[in-house]
């Protein structure tokens, strides 16, 4: 194997591949990262087992030949080294020779570096997934989605599957639902080619949180491929596998009301930043719970208090106001997270009394749908 | 006390003297932060008993009014809370009022924070310090001075006056010293204005970060006030005193070679990027240590070898070298940080043979000096 390649191609590359790789993985050869490369280009590939991530750099782009190839092989690399000698190079063009099997020559300026490889006939096969399942999202959208839903997970292993979002094709819409039992975050999206053979998986959020590190904030399409052990979502050069969480997900639709007492329109942005303010005091106690009262005259308030240090009190005006006067507490840190998911807008939280979960959506849309259960203080 | 103040302004006060405030202090006082209001203006003081920092906010400064005093008064309120809550309020208008003792009210907007403050009375006077021996620096200088020396004190407390920078008058030149034992770092700044009474002093290193943290990079001149066991440093609106450490700094002039077998003019940046990269090799053993080689044609051959992963070679054409030829190996840190001190330009480096310690100093002027133990591997 010998190639030449321009340094910064490269390391765009090991940037998304590195972050499959994980320094806490039991299986050796998967602290190295594979590089293959063939006639069409290099493909680098990063894995921990649940997410395999491969880049691909083609050997021309745009009329531009990225990479200068004499002779095709490959070889696996320790990943952390390979990357940062790769980042600390003199020059912007890098030598890349594998001679007597597994000694590598990295050269670059006058640097030059020799690491011992590994055998990339030990490194294990992508997982391999059929294109039955598929349909396409703009990769700005499906990001979107990620960060509606993820942050609503299972932090704790006490129900794995929780620790995952799930994905449903129910009529024409994608359906992603993530609760930890005491909240809940729902994003509803319509497709415009609905795939077969898919009903319902749960994606892991530590592999959503990774691949929306690796999307770029663009329209391009991104192919979803969904078998019954993993999904692909797969760029012009990028694969991004993740395998599935096993077991049943529960059936959420019971635990969102349907009629409600109390209505509020509030300007999300000002609520988030009361209850941040409120939150100072309330995180002392470390439940972080702050109390949300409303007022006649379009008022609400919201305050906390923390006996040994003191307490903080703040009115908002809100948009619309009806239904029974409410007194309700809540965890600040669930609260916004849901506000931020909304994103600044004007929200309605609709209340069916102090002690059941209650519901936030935007004004202009039902796509997001966000439950937070309450916390009896009163 | 009663008082509006511009958020902003209270803000920049607050993030000064935060520096001086430790989360791990036994003194319960200390956690929090005096706030003393006078007809002239609005003082600020924290403290971990090492450091205490006081800035001054003045009622009105370029004919703008910063501050609007109703009544006088102190109070101490608990500092990281205080300061997540200015730094959270929604307005750039904060009222703060003490009512009934220590009962704190701040306001700004429609928020409002109620505090138990805690008695100022019972908080420490600052230091008392005379100005005999004083003098003054430009602030940017006096950056520069900590810079250059305080990385090399010793990070152990097994000898503490290590931890420190030896402060001295030698005639007209200040004389800062800092070592570790491996290495040295000795920078010289002639004073205009000789301070009389003040021989050597040794000032903790985490004081001197935590002041240059402090200072703004401006030529406005810092006056320095040395007394038997404090260090104060008055910039026009903010006080740092530091206490000095006790105990005999160990005389080092006799560390420093005056005969040298070989000398290598070198450009500092070169060498330093080439010695980062051969330290990435090298870290792997733990002891980041890297060979120095000098060859005919005025060469020098960084290098680096870890029998597990492999090794890393890298030639710099030098501007001068004359003398012995040399193989000597140091660690890549102690280098590393002993270049960044000089800053780029071209080096001189002077050695009296591979087991004895080896200077660098800028080719410009003998200002600075560093001083290197190396590491027998040869």
């Amino acid at each position: 194997m010998k190639f030449d390649i321009m340094r910064d191609r490269l390391l765009n590359g090991l940037n998304d591949v590195m972050k499959a790789v994980s320094s806490k993985t039991t299986i050796p050869i998967l602290t190295g990262i594979k590089i293959d490369v063939t006639e069409e280009g290099l493909f680098l590939t990063g894995s921990d087992a649940d997410i395999t991530i491969q880049t691909f750099i083609p050997v021309e782009e745009d009329g531009d030949q990225l990479i200068n190839i004499t002779e095709t092989g490959s070889i696996v690399l320790q990943a952390r080294m390979f990357n940062e000698i790769v980042r600390k190079l003199p020059t912007n063009d890098v030598e890349i020779e594998v001679v007597n099997g597994l000694q590598t020559h990295i050269r670059s300026g006058k640097s030059e570096f020799h690491l011992i490889g590994s055998d990339a006939s030990e490194y294990p096969l992508l997982p391999e997934v059929s294109a039955d399942g598929s349909f396409s999202l703009p990769a700005d959208l499906l990001k979107s989605i990620i960060r509606e839903t993820v942050f609503a997970v299972a932090a704790s292993e006490s129900r794995p599957v929780l620790t995952g979002v799930n994905w449903q094709i129910q009529d024409d819409e994608l359906v992603c639902v993530a609760t930890d039992s005491h909240r809940l975050a729902r994003r509803k999206t319509k497709l415009e080619q609905v795939p077969t053979d898919v009903n319902s998986v749960v994606i892991p959020g530590k592999s959503l949180n990774e691949l929306n590190k690796v999307l770029e904030d663009s329209t391009n399409p991104v192919q979803i491929v969904i078998t019954s052990q993993q999904v692909l979502f797969k760029t012009e050069n990028v694969l991004f596998f993740s395998r599935l969480l096993e077991g049943n997900y529960p059936d959420t639709t019971r635990l969102i009301p349907a009629e409600f007492k109390t209505n509020v329109t509030i300007n999300g942005k000002s609520l988030l930043q009361a209850i941040d303010r409120a939150s100072l005091l309330a995180r002392e106690d470390r439940n972080n719970v702050v109390r949300f009262e409303t007022f006649e005259g379009n008022i609400v308030e919201i305050s906390s208090n923390s006996p040994e240090i003191g307490k903080v009190e703040e009115q908002i005006q809100v948009e619309a106001l009806d239904g029974e006067n409410l007194k309700i507490s809540f965890s600040a840190k669930y609260m916004m997270e849901a506000l931020k998911a909304i994103d600044g807008q004007d929200v309605i939280i609709q209340f069916t009394g102090a002690m059941r979960p209650f519901i936030l959506r935007s004004v202009i849309d039902d796509a997001i749908l966000q439950l937070i259960l309450p916390v009896r203080t009163y």
